[in-house]
């Protein structure tokens, strides 16, 4: 599989739902495959939270591959050998592109808490201008879980003419409190971490304390993201054999993995990109600048495909089956499919019970 | 009703499951109703981990009335007309019995961290002691939700002859990886937090900084207690009315409420009882030092009644129904009932949802 990286450097500005101008930004993507001589094939992959643009392949110096490696390359579902794939890392992730902790141009000092909060809008407009510069006016499909589902369904609203399909994983039209009350362990946990000091921190500091507030924000999410089945499955009651049942801070083993999986994250990931991230799919709305959320998923004109996951206990399946019932209320039935996958690991599912679900996409790529 | 509050000092030391030994304790509880002549009209209420000892009344300071004021009382479904009634402060809780923060006899100097881990056998052995002293031996009825449903089912297995009915409601009988994932939550928030300082903070200092570790940790709870159905009810979208959709740390009503009640939660509530309250409750297994959980459930010769609410995310009904299935596999189907309350508070429905299930409490109460 032929991968290659690239960072798009944007002189222009980009205009963002807020009012707020974002000036001399940079996205960097991945690719994989070749584009074809009419560039009839590109397929978009929407990467989650706190997903990066590495979504396949495994560089020489790498434990695991991209994170949907299982379905993207030579042959898999998303195959490579016809289709050129592209992923590009979000606005305000700190993967590469445009973030907090990048220069505020012209200065060379980073944004902090300057930086624009960014909509999902924003996120994918920035995304088309990529493909603009790239001369791509067209998708076979665009595919995308989780936060990258709530991009899905923003290319299927407000660019519905760019991708023949839209699939969209695990994912709500817009933001319940639920989540939003999720998110909010991460808001004060980062907010009140004394590392974090408002924003000005040095990474130096973070690196050396693994910055307990964005642990414990991580944690959060890891626990909303398993979900119970999954927790239960992996490591129902057992005791680390180190530990004392009795001592205080003796641990089960889920809070083994928990401890060592999100205070491992401020090593890779930044916590003002996460506090705006959050931000972002907090306040995502389909509906918004339009007058209801039938207004909205009335501009659709591409095939929006659905898929959610039995045991998602962050965006439960009824937020996607009440998408699904929108579409056929009016009138769109043909331009709609739905998938509950019978899934045993939460919201995670999208990542790991590929199995359960990647015939049916490549079905529907596959149709003619 | 009359309404007395006492604190039993107890001289004898009290042996724990763990082997540690705690000396002069004291539970401090409340009675409401008068003890009928041959003892025979005793209902014991137990607590949840932020509960206290005063369920029912309302003093004369006081905002609010006691946490079950709508369930007991004269003429209520736990009518005080007819039976007293007994609610003690769950050991290691910081509402008066002996805590993290009391003194270590003999010195005068809190435990702090020295406090023994507690269990609910813990906890229920002790409130048998408090009894025995009050010349009580028996009860008609235990009733708790929550962890005071964990202190049921204990007295249901280890205490089997004390009360005629036991009602265990919303609760589990072994907390799965789940529950101790959002406990986990706490202990890190807590932990991590400079003002904590180990557990040797200065009670001066916890209230002027709302401690943000306690804070955050009452939060996953919170969110936990209340659920998606409960904050979608309560909050759906709305965005609080002086924020900006596009400030950083502009919030949801949803953000606004759980801000609110966490950060006045370490102005009432101590935190390392919390974090020796979540330990007891993440250690809860009601097949410890049994061989199986049938074994446990065989000792069982009281009634054994069951309240699971639907949607309830953190002790899910599933978790009751096991237990209800296993009492109908050893064979107890006679002492065991189980209803399932349909219910939108999540969790919380046991303190809120009263009308769904007292007259199914009142009737088997009252049954001859």
């Amino acid at each position: 599989m032929k991968i290659e990286t690239n960072i798009m450097k944007f002189k222009e500005s980009l205009k963002l739902e807020s009012g707020r101008i974002l000036d001399n930004y940079e996205i960097i993507y991945e690719t994989y495959g070749e584009l074809n001589e009419n560039k009839s094939n590109v397929i978009v992959i929407c990467h989650a939270l706190s997903g990066s643009h590495h979504a396949a392949g495994r560089y020489a110096n790498e434990a695991k591959p991209g994170w949907w490696d299982n379905f993207i390359g030579d042959g898999k579902t998303i195959d490579t050998l016809k289709y050129f794939v592209i992923c590009s890392n979000n606005l305000g992730s700190s993967f590469g592109s445009t973030a907090p902790m990048s220069a505020n141009y012209p200065s060379k000092q980073p944004y902090r808490m300057k930086f624009p909060v960014l909509t999902i809008s924003d996120i994918v407009n920035a995304q088309m201008l990529l493909y603009k510069r790239l001369g791509i006016e067209h998708a076979h499909a665009v595919i995308g879980g989780s936060m990258g589902g709530m991009q899905a369904i923003c290319y299927s609203i407000d660019h519905s003419n760019f991708a023949k399909h839209v699939f969209a994983l695990a994912t709500t039209a817009y933001t319940r409190p639920w989540a939003i009350a999720i998110n909010k362990i991460a808001f004060e946990a980062i907010r009140h971490d004394p590392v974090f000091n408002n924003g000005n921190y040095e990474k130096v500091d973070l690196i050396a304390c693994s910055l307990p507030g964005l642990a414990i924000a991580r944690m959060a999410g890891l626990i909303a993201y398993l979900g119970p089945n999954s927790l239960q499955e992996k490591f129902a009651r057992k005791y680390t054999d180190t530990d004392g049942l009795y001592e205080l801070f003796g641990r089960f083993e889920v809070e083994r993995y928990l401890e060592y999986n999100a205070y491992n994250f401020p090593k890779i990931f930044d916590p003002l990109s996460y506090l705006y991230i959050c931000k972002t799919m907090n306040i995502f709305n389909a509906a918004r600048g339009k007058d209801t959320m039938e207004d909205a998923f009335e501009k659709i004109k591409c095939k929006l495909h659905l898929i959610s996951f039995s045991d998602d206990v962050l965006f439960f399946p009824a937020e996607m089956q009440e998408i699904y019932d929108l579409m056929i209320n009016i009138g769109k039935k043909d331009l709609v499919t739905y998938k509950k996958v019978d899934s045993t690991h939460g919201h995670d599912s999208f990542l790991v019970e590929l199995d359960k679900f990647k015939d049916y996409i490549k079905e529907i790529l596959e149709e003619r």
